[in-house]
C-alpha cells in the first residue's frame, strides 16, 4: 500500500496563484462531490467562487444557455458548467468566443475523473506502468471507467475487466484499448480477476440495470469487497471506488489501508487545483 | 463603435479595498444575474460573500424582515437586498439603526441599472452628451427604461420612444424628462427611429401584455433586431439589451461589433465595484 | 447598560489566521442563523466556505452520511454540520479518523449557544459572577436555556426561572444546577422575578405547546417585554434573546439600551471565530 502524498498535506499549498480570479460553478444538474471539490480547488489556490446551482438555474429558463454562459464570462475568469445535455455542451462551446480572447478554457466532466484516478494510481504506487487495474461492476454505462481505459493507454499496463454478461466494457472502449495495444481480459468472476490485480477499482451496479430481482441479486453479490475478499487480493493492491459506493464495498474495509477512496477523492481535488491553474495560465 | 475599455481587462484590478469585508447576499426573489454581479463584484475587490437564496429565506419566515436584516448586520458589512415588496423595503429602511453607524449604506436595484447603462454609453462612445437614444420595446412596464430615461437628463441627449400603443413610456416618466428640457419623440415602428440613433435599447415584450396573439405578433415583428436591421444603422451605434433576450434581438446579430449587451452585463459588474468601494467608504 | 465591546468593531479584526483554510458548511436542516454566522466568521478570519444546504444535501441520499463527511473530509480543514439526528451525529464521530490527523475537530451546534450568551453577558456587564440572570418562555423545549444554565454553573449567580406550569426547566436540569450548589428559583410571573434581574433571558413560546387557546394566551400576555416592562427593571438590566423573536418583545422595546438581543447574535459570530480558531491550532 502506497499512500497518498499530497493526502493530509493541505496545509504545504504554498502560493495562492490565483488570487484574485472567479470562478463560476455552474451546475445544472445536481453534483455535490464534483462542485464541492471544485470550489475548494479554486479556493486552495485564492480564488473565489460564484455558485450556482440548479434551484438558481432554474429561475434562468427563459434565457439560452449560451446567453447565461455569455454573461456569466463577463463577470468570471473560468467557468465550471454541468448541464445533463452533453450535445447542449458541446454546441455552445462552439458558439462561444476564440479561447484565449476573454476567456482561457473549460474543464470538462469525464476527462477529468481519469486524469484523477491515474494520478491516483500514481501517487499510491509511483507508478502507472507494468501493474495490472481490474475494473469490476458495471462496466457498460460506468463513465468514469471508459475514461479511465482509455486514459491508461498511455502507459503500460493490463487490463481486466470484471462484470455481469450485460454490462460488458462497450466494444468501442475495447477496440480502442486493443488498438494501442493494452492486453485486456474479461471475467464474470472478481475471485478469478483478483490475485494478480494491483489496482482493483471498483463501480456501482444499479438495480434498474437488471429485468429480475434475483439475477441482480446474484450479480451484486459476486462483486462485493469484504475484509474477507482482501485476504485474497496482494498485500499493496489499491482500492478504488468512484463513489459514492453503496453496498460493493462494506464499511469494515475502510480501515484496511489498501483501502485509497477517500484519498482518491481528495485527489480529485489536487488534480482540479491543477486543471484550475493550467486554464487559467498559472503553471 | 467603441469598446468597454474595462471589459476583457479583469486583470487589471489592482487593489483588494475591500479586504476583510464580509458582504450578505439577501435575494428574496431569484435575480441570477444581479446575485452573480454583486458577488463576482465584491470577490473582485477581495471581499467576500455570504449567500442568502429564496430557499434559505423561506426558513425566515417566523422572523419579521427588518429583524433578519439587524441580524445579518451584526455579521457583515454590507447588505445587498432583494424583495418582492419595494414598500416593505422602504419600511425596513426607515426602522433600521442611522447610516454611518454600524453600517453604511445600502445599495437599490433599480438605481444601479440606469448607471450601468450610463457607464456602457460612456465607454462605448467616450461621451453621453449630444447624442440619439432610442428605447424600443415595453417601456410601459420596463423599470430600466424607465430609470435610464430619468438618469439621462442629466446629459444633453434626445430620447426615443418605440412601442406598441399599449406599452407607451409612463406619462409620469415623460413629464420628469421633458422638465428637465430634455427633447423626446415617439415612434411606433423601429425603422423610423433607426438611421440617427446612436444608442438603439431594446427591451423584452412579453406576450401577457397583449389581449390577442395577432396584436402581440405584429408588435413582436417589428421591434427584432435582426443582420438586417444593422445595415440601416449608423456604423457606429451601440446596441444595448438589459438581458435576458428573448426573440427581440437575433442571435447572429452577436458577432456584430455593434452588440455590446454582452459588454453592458460586464460593465454592471464594474459599476458594482464602485458602489461597494463607495459605499463600505473606500473611494 | 454595557455594551459589547467588540460590536461593531469589526474593522479591528487584526490578522487573517485562517487564511488558506476551508470550510465545509453541511446543513442538513435549515439554520440561517447559524450557518451565516459561522460563514461570516470564517470569512473574517481570512478562511474561504464551501457551503452544502439541505437542497444540495438531498442529492446525497443514497451515500451514508459518514461517507459524505469523510469525503468532504479530504477537501476541507473544518467541517460545521447540522443534522436533524443528534444520534447519528454522534455516531458519525464515532466512525471517523481520530482528531488531530486529518482533521482537527468539530464545533457542536447546542455547547455553542451557551458559549455566545455566557460571552454576551461577560461583554454587556463586564463580568458573569455575581449576578442574577433570569430565564423566560418555554424552559422545558428550550435547548439554549438549557446549555446556558448549566454553563452558568461555572460562575457564581443566582438563576431564576419564569415559565407556565406545563413548560418548566426540566429536572435534570436543575438537578445538575443545584449539585453545582447555584441558588434556583421558579415563578409563574414576570413581574416577580424582575425586579432584581440582572440579566432578562426571553425565549420564545409556541403554541403548539398549549392544549387550549385560552391558557396559551393567558401566559404568553405575562411574558410578554413592552416599554412598560421596562420601566420596572434595573437601569443596567440586560435583555437578550436568541432569535428569533416573535410576540414575547416588542419592537418598541429595541431602541433601549439595554435590549442587546442583536449585539447578542454579532457576539455569537465572534465566538465561532474563536472556536474556528481554536479548532484549527491557530489560537
Amino acid at each position: 500500500m502506497g499512500t497518498c502524498e499530497n493526502a493530509g498535506q493541505k496545509e504545504k499549498v504554498p502560493e495562492q496563484v490565483l488570487k484574485g480570479k472567479v470562478m463560476a460553478n455552474m451546475f445544472y444538474e445536481a453534483s455535490t462531490r464534483t462542485s464541492s471539490s471544485f470550489m475548494a480547488a479554486m479556493q486552495r489556490l485564492g480564488g473565489t467562487v460564484i455558485p450556482f446551482n440548479e434551484s438558481i438555474s432554474s429561475h434562468m429558463k427563459g434565457e439560452s444557455l449560451a446567453d447565461t454562459v455569455q454573461m456569466m464570462a463577463g463577470y468570471c475568469d473560468v467557468i465550471i458548467i454541468r448541464h445533463p445535455s452533453q450535445v447542449r455542451s458541446k454546441l455552445l462551446l462552439s458558439k462561444l468566443p476564440e479561447a484565449g480572447n476573454q476567456w482561457r478554457g473549460w474543464c470538462w466532466g469525464t476527462p477529468h475523473s481519469g486524469l484523477l484516478d491515474v494520478f491516483t494510481i500514481r501517487e499510491e504506487i509511483g507508478t502507472v506502468n507494468n501493474i495490472t487495474i481490474t475494473m469490476v461492476g458495471d462496466l457498460k454505462h460506468g463513465r468514469t471507467v471508459h475514461s479511465l481505459a482509455r486514459l491508461l493507454t498511455l502507459y503500460r499496463v493490463n487490463l481486466r475487466y470484471v462484470s455481469p454478461p450485460n454490462l460488458k466494457m462497450p466494444q468501442a472502449v475495447k477496440d480502442y484499448v486493443s488498438g494501442k495495444g493494452i492486453p485486456q481480459e474479461e471475467f464474470s468472476s472478481l475471485e478469478a480477476a483478483l490475485p494478480d490485480t494491483d489496482v482493483l477499482y471498483m463501480t456501482r451496479i444499479q438495480r434498474e440495470r437488471f429485468e429480475n430481482e434475483e439475477e441482480y441479486k446474484r450479480c451484486c453479490n459476486l462483486y462485493v469487497v469484504t475484509p474477507h475478499t482482501m485476504t485474497k487480493a496482494k498485500e499493496r493492491m489499491v482500492l478504488m471506488h468512484p463513489l459514492p459506493r453503496v453496498d460493493e464495498i462494506s464499511v469494515e474495509v475502510d480501515s484496511d489501508p489498501r483501502a485509497a477512496y477517500f484519498r482518491q477523492a481528495e485527489c480529485g481535488m489536487y488534480v482540479r487545483m491543477a486543471l484550475l491553474a493550467m486554464v487559467l495560465g498559472k503553471y
